[in-house]
């Protein structure tokens, strides 16, 4: 039965061997690096996507949420939750550390002190580090904190110092190769710096951002890898340079409700609830997914001169060339391929395979 | 209890008084209007606050998808789903025609088409208008094309044309009350044009968007009004004029992770997977929420000088003023008034209310 057979409604797409390649590749960079590979589970938030990375020998992992943390907690007994600690949920902190060996994010004194005074059962704690992303994090260069964080350690035996870790989220701001490399250079001679200056406490280092990791070679210093976004690819990162289109392995199926030849749109069932309301620009244009023909065992490249020009909660307008425009049929299945596939993923409790097969994933709310 | 106490994770607040408020002002506007009130339940997808309705004396509900229609179906009997018929669900509709009096609408011959050949049950249809917004519906000077589908009716025994149906989306770009009256005016002046071209068929028309209710007293022609987002509003709304910010009753309250003094930023749990990506330009801004602080009763209103800069899939960053970064700590909750609370609430399967109630509401997904 052909997959699209089963869809009704706007549906969300998984190319199961796309997937499959990108995971195989993953692991297969991190090996050829020597680097251990902790994947984030972010983007994908699926209990069976995650069986297809231990099929590639993965055995630990990064989500983004204690929730998600409780989700992965039945099949896997390594996983880091890397979002600093909120210190209103360190009961469920110590309830999951009892589970499975969970890794805890400590970006401030403040949540140092909370989790020293509170902690009753052993943790792994890392320090989160902000090398020039801005986001979360303790600067690099603000040691004097570093140390008085660290200092919190002593006074609870419960909690175990791992490491520092770090997003290089900056890298999304990225446009190619060279400018990731450069980036890249100058993140790892602020963390050789760092990891000077607490040479004595030997620090365990994670690093991840999916820019870097799909095009960099040079991880020294860095004991761990955390890509996410890997997994499925999307528009941005093709933007910056991580991957082709052909390489994204989600795409959202939907239903076509109008065709309008005169103002070179068709409407689609794809909204805001269905894509996200993520957007990137492309040819100075505002675009939020690009188009593509969904076939037997899979989807097209991008349309030539179409894009998701608007957005709205369940209606998606595209822009179709003439040619394009001529061969759309209200009821038909039209292709998106998303511009940030975590946010498009995170909407959904399930994927649909190409061949037909649901895959239920985790859900925030 | 105080609410605040059952928060451990971003959560999505909501202020039963001001909600309540809203319904009984949008009941009073309509019945001084003399035109029937058919509320949009897009914005808040919850049968709990469609109770709230129902004392208010609300008999009649527009929802914007099949499924929601599904999830109100247990307790109203009388829902329009304002989408334009996807023919692949036309199983579903039949099946809920039978539980309640379900109108769709049709906005394609070809939709037409497929219904009046498949259509076995009793079902209102309207056809669904463009006047000038363009997204969806049949441009009201296209009579040869209207007439069409009208004849289809005839085919179908099943099938009982109720009117038109229109959207006046275009009102969301504009600003302020002589802005939005202009745009009425001339979508009535057109819808009157249509009503006369029409007269022997009788249409009942149906007319809805928040900026012109909230704004307008014009409504000449119109049957029937379907505002949604006044039930709750937003600062979109709030930037149009439709309601000021002290109306807005909804906020996602976010446990603070980071405090940043150096760059007058605070990081709170409460990203793009907790406010949806939503987006609006202010003060030359582009701003995803404004931050205010709770109390026991309730928020404040918008904190002068701050803002939500960006989100992240689970973070957000706040700009705060200098005066209130001092009294901001680690593991406080700060409150976020959403850019468009539709896309807010869609993401949530809960409200958490003033009281310390959860109000439960449906998921798309």
């Amino acid at each position: 039965l052909d997959y699209q057979q089963l869809i009704t409604r706007a549906t969300l797409l998984l190319d199961e061997s796309k997937c499959r390649t990108n995971i195989a590749q993953m692991c297969a960079k991190a090996a050829s690096l020597g680097i251990s590979l902790r994947p984030h589970f972010k983007t994908h938030q699926s209990l069976q996507i995650g069986r297809w990375f231990k099929e590639y020998g993965v055995d630990k992992i990064t989500v983004s949420s204690l929730q998600m943390a409780e989700y992965f907690s039945s099949e896997w007994d390594d996983i880091c939750v890397a979002f600093p600690l909120n210190i209103r949920e360190i009961a469920l902190v110590e309830k999951l550390a009892k589970k499975t060996k969970l890794t805890v994010l400590l970006a401030s004194k403040e949540a140092a002190l909370a989790l020293a005074e509170q902690l009753t059962v052993p943790l792994d704690v890392m320090l989160k580090i902000d090398f020039g992303y801005h986001r979360s994090g303790i600067d690099f260069r603000q040691t004097g904190l570093i140390d008085d964080v660290l200092a919190q350690f002593s006074n609870n035996s419960n909690s175990r110092f791992k490491g520092f870790l770090t997003h290089s989220g900056h890298t999304y701001q990225c446009i190619g190769n060279d400018d990731i490399a450069n980036l890249n250079r100058d993140v790892l001679a602020k963390l050789a710096e760092l990891k000077d200056a607490y040479a004595a406490v030997k620090p365990y280092i994670s690093y991840g951002d999916t820019p870097s990791f799909a095009t960099q070679t040079d991880f020294a210093g860095v004991d761990e890898l955390r890509p996410g976004n890997a997994v499925f690819y999307d528009l941005s990162q093709w933007q910056i340079g991580s991957c082709s289109t052909g390489q994204i392995a989600v795409a959202m199926a939907c239903p076509v409700v109008g065709v309008y030849p005169e103002r070179n749109e068709v409407v689609v069932q794809g909204g805001a609830v269905h894509l996200s309301k993520d957007v990137f620009t492309l040819d100075e244009k505002r675009v939020y997914g690009l188009p593509v023909n969904l076939t037997t065992d899979g989807w097209s490249e991008p349309l030539e001169n179409c894009y998701v020009k608007s957005l709205s909660q369940e209606h998606g307008i595209l822009h179709m060339s003439k040619e394009q425009l001529e061969s759309v049929k209200i009821g038909d299945l039209v292709g998106i391929l998303p511009v940030h596939s975590c946010l498009t993923a995170d909407i959904h409790s399930q994927f649909l395979t190409l061949n037909g097969e649901w895959v239920d994933k985790f859900r925030t709310y």
